[in-house]
């Protein structure tokens, strides 16, 4: 039984409002056709530090004590999380110490220099990376936030969906689909569809190539992600505890793609929507291209989650 | 003394509403920071068809007489406004013959034949495109829709200012930008400015490499554009004689930028906007980058004119 209530979302929201974007929800008839259902692409790409990410922070730093405020905060990502912990801080004026893997492109390093905070390289493993936050901690004092086995920041990803049901109405969606990486968006997702919109059924949409969330509801038991491996690299971690028992408890389905079917996903997006997705945020995408069947006439929502992507890189794949 | 009326503005944004997309404003706080200036981006990158160039064609497809409409109509692009008159003629259920270059990437050819139309290909040179039209003309009996040098056509592109000014305000804006290539896009926004906008100034911006306009405001007459050679393609074009009397009237000033200058300002819209913007839409932010002391702390409207890119290619350029 899940500790977080519709309160606490509702609450997460009047928190972070004057701190985020509303962000659009963006339709694509040319998408439309091609598939034959009605899709609502609500657009975390635009929201602030340029994806989700930036909900959950906020919620979290804004709900410290002042005594866990006093020595800052820190925690350890090469990703969107890093650059929404930063943004936070900076929001609420106190340090943040960030560990980043050496070994993380710089222009990610910059973004979190860019908004104030402390960037501490280690290693790229995730041993490495641990054992240098626990470092940082015992040194400065500082509140670890993490990135999603936190029911503070799972409120605050709850409310990118609480948005879209404001805005859509109610079991207005068949279908609301979002990426899964640790789990935060997911768990949050699926609370707040239960709470506002029950007859909508959530889909967690994973890589192949980073399959633990999948794996786990179909055996029925939290398994870690080995070796995992895919050009959506927002979605490579392990579900945490606390989303995993959200999840368990209430989702619809976990389905899979593959990295082919994320880049053609992510190729349809930029060409026909004109917007700039990363490679998470076409996951969800990918599903409904290769399940026209299941979401066929349906009215499906879909968070991408993120727009930090190195375009360059990505363009020389499609 | 232009024949376009205020009037005739106002009906072209009745006829095309139900058919087009009234497209959002975006700001950046990122770019604004970086500019120390207020930006309002008008986004006809999510117009239908993917650009401005909807307006005008639909606005005069859905003007013509019956009688003009019965054998189709037809014109010469490689680009936009192909695909528009392609789309506004399905909207209007007539037969559109498009003649395009042999070159012309295949996407853009399969985007005017996917809107039903007719390609007709032929040689590259602008002779050979405009005999070839010549001859479809005259053995289909259809109507020449021209890109830019038409009433209709200017009075089309003029209403993505109007909602402009609608949102804004009158006189809200210090400037507004706008591309030009054939300037009907810049002529229309002169005189959506003149009447409902009178203080803000309208700037045209210009690629270096095909300044056919620069050099005509500089020396007061209408010059041809020769070997005109930019990355923003959508501005190869020779300004046409209507849209040249209003600019010559009525602009401000046209400023250019190279092509580097381009190519850093649509990299710029790409990762902290994350929208797709063609190289011909970031010459007016290029513009505002490279005159810093000019728009420093004012208010800045400028025309994203579309967004139909090939990633791939202009990526590997970042």
């Amino acid at each position: 039984m899940t500790k977080i209530s519709p309160t606490d979302i509702q609450r997460a929201h009047e928190r972070i409002k004057p701190f985020i974007h509303k962000t659009p929800i963006f339709t694509s008839e040319q998408i439309n056709c091609i598939i034959g259902a009605s899709i609502s692409f609500k657009c975390e790409n635009f929201q602030k530090v340029g994806a989700f990410k930036a909900r959950g922070a906020i919620n979290t730093i804004l709900s410290l004590e002042e005594s866990e405020l006093k020595n800052g905060v820190c925690t350890h990502s090469s990703g969107n999380h890093a650059q929404a912990v930063a943004y936070a801080a900076k929001l609420k004026g106190i340090d943040a110490h960030i560990v980043m893997p050496s070994n993380a492109p710089s222009v990610k390093k910059n973004a979190v220099i860019g908004y104030g905070a402390n960037v501490i390289e280690c290693e790229s493993t995730l041993q490495a990376r641990e054992s240098t936050v626990a470092s940082v901690v015992k040194e400065k004092g500082c509140t670890l936030i993490h990135p999603y086995n936190d029911n503070r920041i799972i409120a605050g990803q709850a409310t990118a969906s609480l948005e879209i049901y404001e805005e859509l109405g109610s079991d207005y969606l068949d279908y609301l689909l979002t990426p899964i990486g640790g789990g935060g968006l997911l768990s949050g997702s699926l609370l707040t569809t239960k709470y506002m919109s029950p007859s909508t059924k959530v889909i967690g949409c994973e890589p192949e190539g980073a399959d633990d969330a999948y794996q786990s509801f179909q055996q029925k038991k939290h398994l870690p992600s080995i070796n995992p491996n895919t050009i959506a690299d927002g979605l490579l971690t392990t579900v945490g505890e606390i989303p995993h028992a959200i999840i368990a408890e209430y989702v619809h389905d976990i389905m899979t793609v593959s990295d082919a079917e994320i880049i053609a996903a992510m190729k349809l997006t930029w060409e026909r929507m004109k917007i700039l997705i990363e490679p998470s945020s076409a996951v969800c995408l990918a599903v409904v291209l290769k399940n026209p069947d299941l979401f066929k006439n349906k009215k499906v929502g879909i968070i991408i989650s993120g727009g930090n992507a190195d375009v360059k890189a990505l363009a020389s794949l499609l």
